[in-house]
């Protein structure tokens, strides 16, 4: 029996259990090749027979998914208490699923057993043997998921081990021990796991965790360093309630902080391969599954290597390794500077830097920004994400000022629904503008305000600089501040549009959402003419 | 020397260099209450002399708060190389904060010291000497923060020991190991601290992690394991790159699941009185931040005792204790049983209950709901925060319908700035609907069209319908879907309602976010009245 190290996902099963995450059929099989990627070793793929989309992934998995690392898996229960494994449907759909590996979950807490299952102890081991017997006789390979293992033995050391060494005994390739309520502390792990391994010879163990206490990864480590060789856990930390351990940063703490190889090797042969796509790998997956990606998330959050501090940007510029725990792009992140009132000067400076200004030599322009990125923050604008609108704050500045493409006489936009309920609604926006020395009138149609402006504008503009021809918007975001009770609030825009080549964004604020969503698309189409070298005609 | 358990709350200062995080001197005075009803030991007010607000709120401070449980903490760092302590303003600024404690920052890694502090190993160990004891015969208590401690630990020990010992001997009450670069796994803090304290005798160490490993909270719990009695962090986990230790999981694994009192005992003297606040004040704080709640965080989280899995959800009705890993109320949250359509027939008929509709003997009913959930979830909709909006889908479907209070015959809204940049732009609506048997046409001024839409409405309503008078929309969020390149994304629109007794929250999706608003506002209005008992006229 190989000792390999298995890192298995279960993104697309237990962490669709996420509130807010809801996986189609065409979502599972979007991200089973990005886990591939990535470099797992074990995807899990759903519940065939009990939940029937996943029923449909699986038949669609085995004629279309085309693995390169990983190896599919189906999971579902032991068979029902007092009937034969073959006669039970759902045991059977685990073979229809056609994959090479399957998981079985059972219960090991005796609590469990008896109040949930409404069987005895003695049965449900029964039930462990008979399940993984059965599906070994067919040929599948078989984990075992001892659910609630630690609060079941912690409860009844004895009932619960006798689960593991039934399941092991009975051919279970590895029994993982799960953490289902996600209380432990890696203390308790380390002690539980140690004492279990005394018994269970060469078995192999594997450890599921949860985040309930906040130690998930903390606590899949202490297991892996008390013998476990297979760790389960989800992308983004995806999951019920806290969430399952972050497989990513559990991977990443193995392969940089511990020197052990997790991820398979990619094609090119180049060990670690998959850890440095794991930023992008990550954000790709939070898209489909639309779950917006969490800034402090270790390793690939947008905020985990970014600096504000003043004090900590003065000193960056003498060596970023001194201010940070790792390469970020050991991981396919960057390094960011953040500009911010609290940021002072220094920081402000490396930023112009890195957006091509030289600010060392002009101290007055520096202290203009600072001031003016102090004063903008007050009222709500960020720039921390909208680089494009900070660069012409950055021109506003110095070299001159923005360009000036055109001046805005008035915009108005329409929004009806001319009937009663079922009745489209439609929306509508007309723009007056002067540039190229004409004035331009443009009417757009959209299907919501925002998007109508964005076609008038664009319309009129395209008249005078046809190199905005292919702009496009590919991202809005609408942040409500400072709700309150009894004032109107404060809306912040974020746009990104995109030419092709590169892609941009910018920042609007203001009590009304429309006008915060025209100052971001105008400032939108001045950076993008700006940056292809348009001059103003 | 006291060896009471210091829980050190540094969100006013570390937890403010967040990516998105911009204090007021308002913000950080209404933010010290809540901390001091926490029952945190010490408060970290932030840097006087070096950032100016900061300053302005320790005078403020001295002259307005008043604080139950904690003692505020004025931060800094050493003297200046070269200097004498009393000559260096900064630290003269510590003294004019007039705090009780000082926590000064200092280095403690040889490479900060020789290349970012650009001094010599022994003038930083004067540095700390000098600094703690100008501080201390000034009648202060002095924590030392040594920043890069673990990384300087694991680089040269013997220097970044004698740091610690220098802080010691020249009086300073703590030593706090700070892991600057989050970088640490539990076992490494485990042997350094276990390492440090068979030097450092009775001196008292204490903790300060980051999560750049995903291992804040574990690291913290390892370092008092190993007999630290300071811990320091943030609420919520705010700070820079990937945030501090979340101090309210630290509290909660420590009182909870470690049995060590960590918090100030309340005023009516039940221990732990803190704790049960958690919930509320963590949100209160993230209010005042205007940083979003994250629904996955331990304890406090809204996700955090919340069940979607239909395997679960049955199995909950026999016991809620076996599928929590406490008991939600310690921490002042609620366990919640998700609608959704992986949750199935089970988790609606519980969630129904709780909404006071017994489904139980209504399979057919049950059957069209869960169908319902399902259709609308794969189109955007989200019935796990909009309460009132699924109980106006379970009225739907029992009890002969939802009331019909109005039927709406068209609305219109139309937003113009008409004047170049600076005007201000303008919002109007108008709705015409028919209720109490009357055609009623309404026009709204709003500084943005859902403002106006909502002024119209009330407008139209309350003339047959009195009782919405003070019906007053508190929240209003946005979320764009499935923003994909080249498509037009659609909307989902949260909005929630206050009558001033109880406050609602209702859903609308659409690919137009005016009409997404619309949506929410009415069924805002339908179960308003409906819940007042109004029947429609």
């Amino acid at each position: 029996m190989s000792t390999t190290f298995h890192v298995y996902d279960t993104t697309l099963r237990d962490g669709a259990q996420q509130e807010g995450i809801n996986l189609s059929v065409a979502d599972k099989m979007a991200i089973a090749p990005l886990l591939d990627e990535l470099g797992v070793g074990f995807i899990e793929g759903g519940w065939p027979g009990a939940v029937p989309k996943d029923t449909e992934f699986f038949k669609l998995a085995a004629k279309e998914l085309d693995l390169r690392n990983a190896e599919l898996c189906a999971f579902g229960a032991t068979r029902k208490a007092g009937a034969r494994a073959a006669d039970d449907l759902q045991v059977r759909a685990l073979l229809d699923a056609e994959t090479p590996v399957v998981t079985l979950v059972a219960k090991s807490d005796i609590r469990h057993v008896e109040r949930a299952l409404r069987t005895t102890g003695e049965e449900n081991r029964a039930m462990i043997t008979d399940t993984v017997r059965f599906l070994t006789d067919a040929g599948r390979r078989v984990f075992l998921d001892a659910e609630h293992f630690f609060d079941g033995y912690r409860f009844d050391a004895a009932y619960t081990r006798s689960c593991v060494l039934a399941a092991l005994e009975a051919g279970a390739e590895v029994v993982v021990l799960c953490d289902t309520n996600g209380g432990m502390l890696p203390d308790w792990v380390t002690r539980i796991v140690t004492e279990l391994r005394s018994e269970t010879g060469d078995g192999l163990l594997g450890i599921h965790a949860h985040n309930d206490s906040g130690c998930a990864v903390a606590n899949s480590l202490a297991a892996i360093n008390a013998g476990c060789v297979h760790v389960q856990g989800t992308v983004n930390g995806y999951g019920e309630r806290t969430g399952n351990a972050d497989l990513l940063s559990v991977v990443a703490n193995l392969e940089l902080k511990l020197a052990r190889p997790a991820l398979a090797a990619p094609a090119d042969g180049q060990p670690g391969g998959g850890l440095a796509e794991m930023t992008r790998i990550a954000h790709a997956i939070s898209e489909i599954t639309n779950i917006s990606p969490f800034a402090r998330q270790p390793y690939v959050g947008a905020s985990a290597f970014a600096h504000k501090a003043g004090l900590h940007a003065s000193a960056i510029k003498v060596d970023p390794d001194m201010y940070q725990h790792t390469d970020p792009s050991a991981v396919g992140n960057d390094m960011r500077m953040l500009v911010s009132d609290m940021a002072g000067r220094a920081s402000i400076e490396l930023k112009g830097r890195a957006l091509g200004f030289d600010l060392s030599g002009q101290p007055e322009a520096l202290a203009r920004i600072t001031n003016r990125v102090k004063d903008a923050e007050a009222v709500g604008y960020t720039y921390e994400a909208a680089d494009a609108s900070f660069e012409l704050l950055l021109l506003d500045e110095t070299n001159g000022g923005r360009p000036r493409y055109f001046t805005t006489e008035s915009w108005r936009t329409i929004v009806e629904r001319p009937g009663g309920r079922g009745t489209p609604a439609v929306a509508e926006a007309t723009v007056k503008l002067v540039a190229g020395g004409d004035r331009i009138v443009s009417t757009g149609e959209g299907n919501g305000p925002v998007n109508a402006l964005d076609h008038a504008l664009r319309q009129a503009l395209v008249q005078v600089y046809p190199e905005l021809e292919d702009f496009e918007l590919i991202d809005y975001k609408v942040r409500i501040l400072d709700a309150q009770h009894g004032t109107d609030a404060t809306t912040r825009v974020l746009i990104e549009t995109s030419d092709g080549q590169t892609s941009w964004s910018t920042v609007g604020v203001g009590p009304n959402l429309i006008e915060a969503s025209w100052e971001a698309l105008t400032e939108s189409a001045v950076w993008g003419l700006h940056h292809r070298g348009v001059r103003p005609r």
